[in-house]
């Protein structure tokens, strides 16, 4: 069993008459009733529990994070940050949403700005699939439509994906790669694009699907890579070495 | 004309007569000496000076960046850091040397943990040309045979190369990948490993040689790409739209 | 000065009144003419000449090579293939054009399918900058819009580009990755999917633009790394060997 | 169950004595052997079968190919090779072993001349582990030690590989990118280098470890993606579209 813990920002829900209408359980809620499936077990987190809800104890159980913020990126804890960080890097899923792109801890493993162009104008978004037979695609065909949704844009400030899974095209014109696989460090990160909090994203099967594909490829339940410079001394060397040399050590 | 700043830490060399006696002028000016190019023009930088030598004006006026640094990576200020990586995501070239691979430039700018195995045994390196067609190769021949020097060995916590171009064999039994490019923003980065600073790597006529190679690779004098989050609005969309749906902004 | 050899099959030209209209000198004479540039000279070759005009010679003094292909990919002799398929790997750029994504060449380099989707309508394409400090969108701005061009839709069977920079929007719906980077062997590929017959694309200021762009880019004048599978005897090791074990040599 | 279909030249076992003594059932039984597994199962084929046991029925209940072949790559049926070629591409694995860089279907495969440097001297290889997250390297730990090997030398002309799982370390003093990971179409391919014929390396445990758990990686049970070159007419273009411009179809 893969599990996934939700993170959620859970601000606009609170503020947003509009957001709130459309996700009255909080977004986190909505995504973690996506991933009712056979193979996960789905938990949320939020930004106003104690320690935005990842302790340490939460994290070391955690097969695969999900992230959902836009408001309140600023408000996340460096602290959490590292945690969350060394996590991935040790073998822990990431799955990164829409204006996720911007959170601290997507900008820290990408290294890049994660810049993009935007527009909240409802129009429409179709996300093409570009490799069919990505374990992420399976099931979605060729493509995804999605009626209403905020435009993000081209060029997209992060490094080439190792794995391209979707590009999206936009009614007013642009195009966007919308979903995007890394692998860094032990850690297998998914960037997904489209869940503007305006529109119920989130209950389209097609996206639903999508993320309970995302956990899966993800996941990596058994591995636990951690953080070593090792020395490896003189007389330890796998060849037989003599000390030549100055030192400053 | 390629402008190039040297940065150092220049702490090894005040610190260890070993290293001192390398390197009496600092291992910094060694390498701008090293440099001397008609295509190339470099200074120096140290971490001793206000804001280590890497102002604002320096950095506008700089193409490429070459860092070493080793015992006092946390000294250098955060804020410096941050206007290092701007630049470099605008399009300055950045050579990451040796020990810098702990540097936190590099690790910000790679995302991972950056960590390798190490040995100071004086050991034989021998820096092989994986990709002898890449500039950064140009002139060097089959491999590079280094007498005494550190190693670095694998597994090695960055993400996959975007070209790799050397590969390093150790006498005592380990590989390593010691010549790695990478592309992040607008900015293209070289990491190089040999360079121990108890031993005169940087006098070594290839190490030399490929120094100037990266320096010339990683250049872009006229690119400046600089970060922006761009709103579209409608009306200025390349498609005629009409808003729909709701709106958080 | 990079010396380029424009290739055109130089077919629809002959058949189509609807191309010989557009292209009356030949498409290929059009593409040479957009490569008019200090830094570049270009010459013509096409499948009618003798070894299609792509003998050793033309080949030894080419630097770049631009390929245009579409109704007669079979007819291109397979002997050529290889010899223009060796001259890659050496060193000589390569960029491909619009249809010949199913040139033997392509699909040879690529070692995949190189199939897309596709639709005749006369749409409106836009070409996104998704890497805005490539050397090959140097001076594209955003995008280039095209009038009238013809569907190219993913997925696009091809191995995930090395470098990204450009992804197209259609008017019918479909992306695109239209401009896409990879090395292979010593060479620098790039394929560029606008160039329809029917429609006076090789004459869009932008689109000229881009080809002498690709080609400075893929030039690589002074190198040349000859294939070879190379023996090293024992008493040639770097390090000290003794003949052990058996052999079937 | 992952269906494993071994493929073995079967040549120098029935003329080298040498061979012979070392893998008397043939090299591709043992491997075979080696994949004894509870989620693999696998059978042979070799070169002197009628379409060298790999007929369309083969391939068709095949999820993973592995290929070793040495001195009979000419004698490998281009029919054949076309077939693997497709249902690589379709989404079957390939595992391509040692001496197999120069295969048929691994030259096509990745499009380069697949050349490298080699000595026959028995020397001590030690295959380093640079992705300790990675699936195929599961269980390995930092190395593996080959008391006797061939060397396999860089530079190695492949494109740079997606996932780079191993690096091998040549007692007599050269390093080889020895396992590594490319995705072409649906199919997973794993380039695996040791497994000289006259030493008995598929006898060893870890050996046999990597190439069960590579076969687990490989697998995609499910996928079956055709190739299709699909048109995709105006009247069915997801956006309303109206026929422009000149045609040539």
């Amino acid at each position: 069993m893969i599990r996934v813990t939700v993170w959620g920002e859970n601000v606009h829900e609170k503020k947003s008459p509009v957001v709130a209408k459309i996700y009255p359980e909080g977004m986190h809620a909505c995504i973690a009733q996506a991933l009712t499936d056979p193979e996960l077990t789905a938990r949320t987190a939020t930004l106003d529990m104690p320690e935005h809800g990842l302790t340490s104890d939460v994290l070391e159980t955690t097969d695969v994070l999900t992230w959902w913020g836009h408001a309140a990126h600023a408000q996340v804890d460096d602290k959490v940050v590292d945690r969350v960080h060394r996590r991935v890097l040790e073998g822990m899923g990431l799955i990164v949403l829409h204006s996720g792109h911007y959170s601290k801890i997507f900008k820290r493993l990408m290294g890049t700005t994660c810049s993009l162009k935007w527009r909240e104008a409802g129009e429409r978004e179709r996300v093409w699939t570009v490799d069919p037979s990505h374990p992420i695609a399976a099931g979605v065909g060729e493509c995804i439509e999605i009626e209403n949704s905020e435009m993000y844009g081209e060029p997209f400030g992060i490094p080439v994906p190792d794995e391209q899974v979707f590009i999206s095209w936009f009614e007013g014109g642009e195009v966007f790669r919308s979903g995007n696989c890394y692998r860094r460090g032990a850690g297998k990160i998914f960037y997904f694009s489209p869940g503007h909090e305006t529109y119920p994203i989130y209950r389209h099967p097609k996206i639903e699907l999508v993320l309970r594909n995302a956990c899966k490829w993800a996941a990596a339940p058994g591995v636990r890579i951690v953080d070593a410079s090792e020395n490896v001394p003189v007389e330890k060397a796998r060849e037989k070495l003599t000390m030549k040399g100055g030192s400053v050590h």
